[in-house]
């Protein structure tokens, strides 16, 4: 009996009557990938992961030691379903620095940000439910919301995030009957685009969420690796001074790409009426995020290093950038256009002449060099030349330039 | 703005539009309770949490430091879906000690047991679906199959369990178009009743489950602590000795009652169309289950101290329950019957006499000595005679003999 991802992989029959979109799901296109990755030799520029050696090992080591010397009932005890009292007051502080002002009660510590947005789809999103997802958008967040059976609606982006005028006219010319519950958006450093939402389209945003009746989801894992241009504050920030439009904005923060993501520390700060739900939810779902996870993060935050640590990241991150768009630009400049980020871990770029991204893949394979092809991030039409670079797993700038330079091989082999 | 679980704290009409079981949904009774514990000299047989003067704490501190040593990268990046190979290789050892012989690609590592049972719901149960649930049941897998909106059919239960005669009656006399999806039990040192299932009707539940093709859910986390009789193999392994059966049994175990609570690792046993589906509700759920805690749990079995270590809380347990039932018949033979268990951490009891135990908590709250009342382990229609007192978290016998001699004085307030 083997597990794969693939539903045709077992010819006989399911027994079960699973539920309609169990029936024969997909599994992620990005995972898929994942195979390619044990290669000997293989760059890649595919993953989501930040890089493993600007993890701060000995302060998490040392964090970690802190945390179980301290109180080991504490690490090993079921704890509280919203989280540790004294880590949710870690993150109120750290979410004050980003300009956002909540109390720990606003808060839930979730099993990464990713089961932030499960909770709130449990909540909030019945099957056949109209739901509004940036696109291209965040692949798993896509797929949470498929499998919730979410009818989905594509709002289009451009190189500053939503297109909010659009959004606009879309939303009024829906059928109110079928308003959607939410609108997905990775506001800051996008993933994949790397776009960030200016402060006016923020704003706007959040009107239009207090107009159309929407929860308005900005999910921040980015927000910190910021390593140009002007800090913008967090859709949630500029909401409280819109009247009404807070009641609207839920906010999911990860300490995966800023700490590390072997922790699974993430947490949603939302209105009272959907956090208290969230809570309810949460206690079905796994009771508690792991309390030895939780301490450990704790004692990290309190520790005040990662004030000295973030700069570091975003400095090797922005190295790591500069030189994949200057090996673009220097093997590639008829071949691959790429849009410019002012922070996070994505290039978003396009095969000029309409070139297909997936087919190129095939031949990148072959030169040991993989990335992935636009389509996974659409949720209808999708541009088919478009692809995801990402620059933050390369050991270093000559691993970037080789990268690249094995991407020209693919595109000359045509 | 606070969070309260009382939805009836916010006296403002919630703006969002929730799902239909979540519109008004309540939070653990049981969880109401823990206000109390805070209180100082407060003597608890209410919770379901394990001993905290039981743990492990230098074996899992060191297993923790070795994993962290080892390979600090796998502790704190992202990791598979499914679990680290090295810790699913753990399980599978463990699993065989209990006569079930499975692959790692058999099983998921879970975030806890609690994720298992709300990932198959995912796959399962749609909205107005028929689901089986021993009665009285864990609180929890109550309100997890409540909040996906299944229509609960409540099964008898006796001393040795789910009354499986009564249930193949009741099976028959369904609406073979409503057939349920799944059945949820405890079989071994049952939440709340302590009872176990016997070979004989765990063999005809598995033909049963076969034969209305049901998924049966045995949820396994008490097995190891056995003080009394003789050991039963579990459901999943005698299923594997009926042509056909294990092709609808799912098995849930988890490290919380024998290592810690606080790693939130548990593990799914499914057949593979059930495990390739649950892994895609996985990926949306939560990514990964900490890697950090994974590491840590392996390192710990692959210590081989859990062998060990069973045995000292299954002794502490063996004399926590004498204590306790040497007590009740001591103090209060003319007012509380109990059953007797042969492991776990649950004493189930019925006051005499038809007097409510939820009445007579006001009372035990005002001598200091808590208890939950058996209505919240029911689905429909309640003992209200009923309770359950746990053993486990006593800090020793003279603590058990306290408590219940002010449960007298609270039967002598009335």
């Amino acid at each position: 009996m083997t597990a794969s991802l693939n539903p045709d992989a077992n010819s006989t029959p399911d027994p079960c009557d699973f539920t309609e979109p169990f029936k024969s799901p997909r599994g992620s296109a990005i995972r898929e990938l994942f195979k390619y990755l044990s290669r000997p030799g293989m760059i890649s520029f595919a993953g989501g992961y930040p890089s493993k050696d600007l993890f701060d090992r000995a302060g998490i080591g040392h964090a970690m030691d802190a945390a179980y010397r301290s109180d080991p009932v504490a690490c090993l005890q079921y704890g509280d379903t919203a989280g540790a009292p004294a880590l949710r007051r870690a993150i109120v502080r750290l979410m004050n620095e980003r300009g956002v002002n909540r109390e720990i009660d606003d808060l839930i510590v979730t099993t990464g940000s990713q089961q932030g947005l499960d909770l709130l789809i449990k909540i909030l999103v019945a099957p056949g439910d109209a739901v509004l997802i940036e696109e291209p958008a965040y692949p798993a967040a896509i797929q949470a919301l498929r499998l919730a059976g979410a009818q989905l609606i594509a709002v289009r982006t451009d190189v500053h995030g939503i297109d909010v005028d659009a959004l606009s006219e879309q939303l009024e010319a829906l059928d109110p009957v079928a308003r959607p519950k939410l609108l997905y958006t990775v506001p800051t450093f996008a993933n994949p685009t790397g776009a960030t939402l200016t402060t006016a389209r923020r704003e706007a945003l959040a009107r239009l969420a207090m107009r159309f009746r929407f929860v308005l989801v900005e999910d921040d894992p980015y927000g910190e690796l910021r390593f140009s241009g002007e800090p913008v504050k967090p859709v949630i920030a500029l909401a409280d001074t819109i009247p009404g439009a807070s009641d609207w904005v839920v906010y999911f923060g990860s300490l995966s790409k800023i700490v590390a993501p072997g922790l699974r520390i993430g947490w949603s700060i939302a209105p009272p009426a959907i956090t208290r739900r969230m809570l309810i939810a949460k206690q079905t779902s796994d009771l508690c995020t792991s309390p030895l996870a939780q301490e450990t993060a704790r004692f990290y935050l309190e520790s005040g290093r990662l004030a000295e640590h973030v700069p570091v990241i975003v400095q090797a991150y922005k190295k790591r950038y500069e030189a994949l768009s200057s090996a673009l630009r220097q093997f590639v400049p008829d071949d691959i256009e790429h849009v410019v980020p002012q922070g996070g871990m994505f290039v978003w770029a396009r095969l000029k002449g309409g070139r297909n991204a997936a087919e190129l893949l095939k031949r990148a394979i072959e030169q040991n060099v993989i990335y992935v092809p636009g389509p996974a991030f659409y949720v209808h039409r999708a541009d088919a030349s478009s692809m995801r670079l990402s620059f933050a797993a390369a050991t270093g700038e000559a691993e970037v330039f080789e990268g690249v330079r094995r991407l020209k091989l693919a595109l000359a082999s045509r």
